[in-house]
Formats: structure tokens, sequence, C-alpha cells
């Protein structure tokens, strides 16, 4: 049987109807029995059908299709042909096989087990039809993203993980003895990025974050996959260009590559062709409030059995109501307080699931309060100069005073949050970079950061300025709204092979 | 001026000569004065002249590049023309620019710096002509890594920062405090990619590794960047074929579109295209102990200025020689002791220099004793399964046992290090792994390890166990190999844009 092809399950096709191939992999299943078992073959690229007729092979092959297991290793031979059922597909008729490993006590069946069991057996799990579908659709998105930078003329560094500073503070970040120093695991390779550009211009980066979270949820990866752009001579209009176009990119490119895939997750790709077509809709901060509000008193009404104008009044009240949310998986969660959401707030989850919905495809929500974000997003200021003030924050301030939040100045940064369709929540944080010496120095000052941790990247504000833009995409997030969106949602655990969770460092 | 092309500069060709374009960068240097300024402009992706004529420009556009110094940021328009003196590249005669920064003292001037110095300000050092050509170049080998991979049809994964274990010891890992438990950060994702090809077949993947490197030199990085391959069904010949091909594959990519960068580091591509054909030599260890030894009696012959016969002899006698080697850069690493090296030593980075100066292209040194190597090897067997002796180790101990190291059994492992060319040292290592279970739990008792932590890893044997094999590739080394070779050699903290070094995390 040595002298067979060897093919890989995916590039089996109907151009191969009539040849003899070998294919090397495991046992996924083996319905049938008297005389005809159905072997389901995976070899890590797909999956694929062999008959076994017992009428057609020798004695001794036949006595290993009835001893097999799942999950035992074989190389098996057979002839390509049309599957009589799914004439889009191949199967294969056995003419041999040879049992690498005969397993017959594989711990994962077919029946149900629960998440500790299978986070514990990671290592095993990640060979389901599902998990390993996911699995691919990952892959798939991080080669359409290295393409498409490079394609772009974009250069791939690689930011530092050990580093001295903290960019956006330091509750939850882990310590590392560094040789008798304490450093920090990087959070965001973004600063080092805006260096980057003074070398390259364009650049991204794409590894593995930190966060310390102290949520007992288990929603929240502590190492999660972060892929960062950062582009001299972008302003906040280029970034969101890119972004959608990006992303539009790489929806393409698991459309055309893993249908296969996500027909297994039982995805709808119709869901997911409007984000194809570019540009994606903007919401400002200030109109997303209203949205938000809106869906805030539809869910106290639910909760309550009042009415939405009753609902909105409560919600409008000034205080905050209690709900039950059952839509969380842990109990600690569904109790969830419920209060109007004033200008001047961050939005939660279920505030950019409600953002989201409006839209059939990912949504920018740009020119958020300059309070509730970082130190270097710039500021959106005037043509002459001057602080802009956001009308709606004004017309707030002057109509519903209790809809903004204390101290609120009704100043704005020029950056963005994508938000997926389907409730997947923030895919893309971005924003053009504060470019301003003095008002950078005020912000480091006004959010107390140790600004001699920060002299360096001031630097770059000193020599050589430019307007300059960039991103942070959370690969997981993306992956979980591509492979899984309101269809089947993945849980973020599904979407890395190894997930590090609070308590969850095994395998 | 804002209708004008905006082109990146190494878009620049004799394509577009006697049109308008528009770069946006920064200034490099400027020679010229008295009615003429040759503009040198780079923008990341390249450098251009821009001709700068007094009589051809408005009196405020001249004053402009009177007054711009070093690293201002500019957005220059102009003329594309053939150089006058090299006719394969272009320059531009220009006719307009917009000062976005100008900038009058930048730190990093044309006179000599000490690596301190540079080092304390590498977020501008990065731009120099110098060190962007090496990062251009790291993300061409980072790309053509991808393509190759994708191209076979492996699929990318990511694997763990935070391992619960180290699989081959303790003294370097860095410790984490995760919640309450001890985690390390991971040295290599090999043991999680021996479980993803469960999954998907042939994965690779790619990320940080760390080590806490005690030592007082400041050649090793403490955390760098890893590639690791591993596939199912692959033997140590599959494996040696795959790592070729790719390396190959990268250099071709690297001759093709870094041509500029290697100009700007003084590479003679010449050196490189050796590389371009497989398959690579390969040399079993035992073949390499004498190739070694006659380079050390080389060195001692040099160092004590006697004859090679007296060398060796003094090497063969047993004992170790002090010898001072310069090539050294730290002081302290100069006194090296030299002995005859023997069946059971490892090989230090002047063997490899020796090892590697043999050819013209990497070679690979195949078959280590299993002494020195991890638990994870496979043994090389007879074919009656029974444990095979190296001829050369059989040899030795018959007539040279004092080239024996005591204890060593003259076993071997089916893996490789492939060894670059002009002193590069080891580029990647690899191997079959131990696929038998017995063998397998022998050796992680016998390497004292914690078989508890590796339960699920052994689990990989019980269970749809099949041959494969994979390898890590230390991406810094190639890049230095690539960029640099014997011909104006790169320090491994050139070939990352902040390479973390004992006492050395910031910026």
């Amino acid at each position: 049987m040595s002298n067979t092809q060897h093919v890989r399950i995916k590039d089996i096709s109907a151009a191969l109807a009539g040849q003899a191939v070998e294919v090397r992999g495991w046992l996924r299943n083996k319905p049938g029995g008297k005389g005809r078992y159905f072997l389901w073959l995976r070899d890590g690229s797909g999956e694929i059908q062999a008959v076994a007729e017992q009428s057609e092979l020798s004695e001794s092959v036949w006595a290993d299709c009835e001893r097999i297991g799942l999950e035992s290793s074989i190389i098996a031979t057979g002839t390509v042909r049309q599957h009589p059922k799914n004439p889009d597909e191949c199967e294969l008729l056995l003419t041999d096989i040879r049992v690498l490993q005969e397993v017959t006590d594989y711990p994962i069946g077919k029946k149900a087990h629960g998440v500790e069991f299978l986070m514990k057996n990671r290592h095993l799990w990640l060979r389901g039809a599902k998990q390993s579908a996911i699995l691919r659709i990952r892959s798939e998105v991080q080669q359409a993203f290295a393409d498409f930078f490079h394609r772009r003329g974009f250069y791939r560094v690689d930011t530092p993980i050990f580093t001295p500073n903290a960019c956006e503070g330091t509750t939850t970040l882990f310590e590392v003895d560094y040789h008798g120093d304490t450093v920090f695991l990087a959070q965001s390779g973004q600063l080092y990025n805006e260096a980057d550009i003074g070398a390259l211009g364009q650049v991204y980066c794409f590894g593995p974050v930190f966060r310390a979270e102290k949520s007992k949820t288990r929603r929240h990866l502590l190492e999660f996959w972060m892929l960062e752009m950062e582009a001299a001579y972008y302003d906040h209009q280029d970034n969101m260009r890119f972004q959608e176009e990006m992303l539009a990119f790489t929806v393409r490119r698991v459309l055309n590559n893993c249908r296969a895939d996500l027909k297994i997750l039982g995805r709808d790709p119709a869901k997911l062709e409007p984000a194809l077509v570019t540009p994606y809709p903007k919401l400002r901060y200030g109109e997303c409030i209203e949205i938000v509000n809106d869906w805030r008193a539809g869910q106290l009404a639910q909760a309550r059995e009042v009415g939405l104008d009753e609902a909105r009044e409560l919600l409008m009240s000034g205080k905050s109501v209690n709900i039950r949310d059952e839509s969380f998986e842990d109990k600690s969660e569904q109790k969830q307080r419920i209060s109007a959401f004033r200008w001047g707030d961050d939005f939660g989850a279920p505030d950019e699931t409600a953002i989201g919905a409006s839209h059939d495809r990912p949504v920018f929500v740009t020119n958020f309060p300059v309070e509730i974000k970082g130190f270097y997003f710039k500021d959106e200021l005037n043509d002459d100069g001057t602080e802009r003030i956001d009308p709606v924050f004004a017309r707030l301030q002057a109509n519903e005073p209790k809809l903004v939040v204390p101290g609120a100045t009704g100043h704005t940064i020029l950056g963005s949050d994508l938000i997926g369709s389907e409730g997947a929540g923030e895919l893309i944080g971005g924003s053009q970079r504060e470019d301003d010496l003095k008002r950078l120095e005020a912000k480091i000052r006004h959010h107390n950061l140790p600004p001699e941790f920060l002299e360096w990247y001031v630097d770059l504000r000193r020599y050589g300025n430019v307007p300059h833009a960039g991103f942070g995409l959370g690969l997981e997030r993306t992956v979980a709204w591509l492979g899984g969106g309101s269809d089947n949602p993945l849980h973020l655990r599904e979407t890395i092979a190894f997930p590090r969770m609070l308590h969850q460092y095994e395998p």
C-alpha cells in the first residue's frame, strides 16, 4: 500500500474519482456492522467516510475494521468515489487498512461531558469536530491578517512582553521577578508600535497579552492574542477605513476557505456576508446613549413585567433597579443592577450587544468622552484648535442633567470601537494618537502615570512627530464572532487551543 | 500639493519617471548647501534622495529646506527621475515641502555612540538605516514562514505562555504568581503542539519564549521568538526535508524582496545563494567529533604558538588547557578552557562554528547521544527493535576511551540540529518524538520529571498514537544569519525591536 498516493482529506475531490488514495489519520466514528462499516476518517484537515465492505476485503482487513475503536490511528487506502447521498462530497471505498494503534477506551465518548471534564482533557477534546473546526478558522483568520498587512506594505514587528510600565493602569498586571527587578507582562504593544513606525512607517504586531482578571466569572481569558496596527500619517478616518477593509478581507477568506468548518459549527455564512461590504456604519458615542437607554428600558420592562413607558420613567428616575439576567452562565452574574446610561459612562457587554443589534454588520462607535479613554487618545478639536463640546452632551446638560456623569466636560477623542454584529461585542479598539506634546504631557500628569517610564514615549513627539493612528483587535473575540455569532455562540475558551482562565492553567 | 499621488518610497521606480509624487516621512540627512541640498528622505519602506535646487523653489520652500534638521518630519513633493550616478535608482527633483515638525536637536548624530547610549535610546536608534533594514528582513522572514506553512496545508496554533510544567529543566524559568499558584513562562510550545496535531494533523506556532539566563554575557536574549512545527506521520527524515525546504524558500524570499536592505547591511547575497539548493549536508554527531577536535587543536596551536601535532597531543592528554579568545565581546568570556571533545559532550557555540565552517550552506548534525537530549526524543533502534550502538562510539570506546564521557551508552536519537553557515550557530533543533509509551515513561522517570504534570502528554501515546516529528527555529539567530552572517555580523540585540537582556528591559 505504500505506493498509493498519500492525500490529505481536504484535497480529496471529484477530480480524484476512481483513483486509489491513502489517508493517514484517526477513526472518528464507525457506524454500521453486519458486513459493512462506515469508517469516519479524519486527518486534521477534514473528514471523509470510508465504506468497508466485508465482501470486498481480506479477512484480516475486515477483522481490523471490526476491532478498531474511536481514535484508533490508522492508515487507510481506498478508491475515491462520489458520495451516493451528497453529490457534492466524496467518499472512499476501502481497500486496505493499517492499524498503527488500536484504541478501545477513548475517554471522550458520544455522551455529553461537563465543561470541567472537557477542560481537564483539553488535549483530547481538541480533536472533536467542533473544536478542530474552530481552530482551523482561527488559523485562516491569522493568515488572512498577515496577508492583508503584507499586501498593504506593512511590516510585522514583535513588541516586548516584559515591560517596565503599564499604559492602562496596574490593577490587572502580572508581575515577574526579573533578576531582582519587577517587570510586568505586557497588555499591549501599542506604545512600542508608535516607536516602530518611526523606523518602518506602517507596522503591526501580533502576540499574547496578559490580564490578571480577578473576576470570578469564567468568561475572561487571562492570556489572549492581540493584533495591533500602527501607521504614520494616518488619521482617525484612515484608521477606521483600514479596519473595515481588513475585516471584510478576512471575512471573505473565511467564507471562501472555511465553508466545511462553518457547516460543522452550524454557522450560517449568509450572516457574515453583510460584513463584506464597506464602509461599516459609524455612530458617535453621543448617538448611542439613546440606543442603550431604549434597550435598558426594554430589559427593565421585561424583568418587571411593566409597560415600556413605565420602565423608561423608572430608568430615568436616576436610581438603579435590580433585574435578573439568566443569559449569564455564572449565577453570580445574573443579578444585574440597571440604571440609565449617562454621558460619561462606559459601555458594558450588554450595551455593546444592543448597539451591535441595530445593524447586520460591525458598527463603529466613535468620539468617546475624553474621560473614559486612555492618555494617548487624540483630542477632537474645533478647526480653530479650541476644545470641541459634543452637541449631544450640550443638549443633555441643558435638558436632562441626570444623564450626565458629574464632572464630564463634553470633550471627545478621535477614536473608535468596532462592535461586532450578533452580540459579538467589541472586536477592535482604535484611535488617532495624541501628537500634541503639551496635551500629551498634561494627560500623563492627569492620569497619574509615572512620567519617568514614559519619557521615551514622549520623545517620539519631540523628534520627528507625525500624525498617526492604530488599533488593537482581540483575536479570540473575532474568531467567536466568525465561527459562532448568534447561530451557535462560541465560548471564548473554545477559540484558543489551551485557554488560560482563573484557576485554569492545565494541561 | 494634496492632489499629488502619495507613493511609498519602495514603490518609486523608473516606471514613474516624469511623474509628480508625494513622499511622507522623515529627513535622514541633508548634504549640500549653497543653492542645492540633497534631502535624504525615508518613510520606513526605503530611502530616496530629493534634490532641492534653490533656483527652482519658492523662497519659503527653500527656507524650509535650510532650517530643517535630521529627523524632521516632512511631506515632500517632487518629480521622479533617474539618479544621474546610479542608473538603477531613482531620485526626486523637489517641487514643494511641508514641514510637520522641525527638529534641530536629534540626539543620535553621525558620530559613533556607545552600545549603552544606543540601547537606552532604542526607540530612536531603531530609525537608523541599518536597524530598520534588519527589522524589514525580520518581517519578510516571518511572512515567508507563514506563507510556507500555509501552502503546505499547516495550521497555525498559539500555544500557551503560562505553563504548569517545564519540559527542559527549571533552572532558567521565569515564575509568575497566578492568583496564588505558581506558573512558569513557556520555553517551548512543543508539548502542546504534539496535542494539537491530534486535532489538526500538521501545525506550527510562533510566539515569544523566555529564558531567565543568569549568564553575565550580553549575548543572550531573555525573551525571544520561536517558530515551532509539529506534524503527524512525519519521521526524522521528513522533518529534515521540511526544514531545508522551508529555509530555502525563506532565503529565496529575502533575496527577492530585501535586496536593498541586504545592501544597506553590506550583506553579500552570493553567500546566501548556496542555501537555496536542497538537500543540505547531513553529518552524524559521531562524524563531528573529529571535525571539532581538529578545530580545537588548531585553536590551541595558535594560542600556544606550537605545531598542530603538539597541540593535538596536548588536547588528547585528557586535561583541559587555558587559552584566550578575543573574539568574545565580553572580557569575562575571553578566557576559555579547551579540552578534547568527547562522545557525550554537547557542542558549544565555537564547535558549531567549526562544523558550520565546513560547508557553504546550513548543515544538519544528526543522531546525538541519547544522554544529552531531552526526554521526548525518539530512540534510534536497530531493525529488530533493539538499541543501536553507534559505530563511532564503539570505535572510540575500544581505541580511545579518553574520548568517551564516562557512562555514555552509545545509544542515539532520531533528531538533528541545523547549523547555519558562516558561524551562525544552531538555527533549528528538531526530532522525531518518542512514540513508544513504555520508553517515554521510562525517560520521564530517568529525567526526574514530575509525572503528574506530564500525564496529559503521555495520554497522547495512549489514544491515537502516531509517529510524528517537529522542530523549533530561533527567529533572531536566523535573522542574524540572513542579514549579517560573516559579512557584518549582527548582534542578537539588533535583530528584535526591543531586546530584553540581563538588566535591559527599558524602554
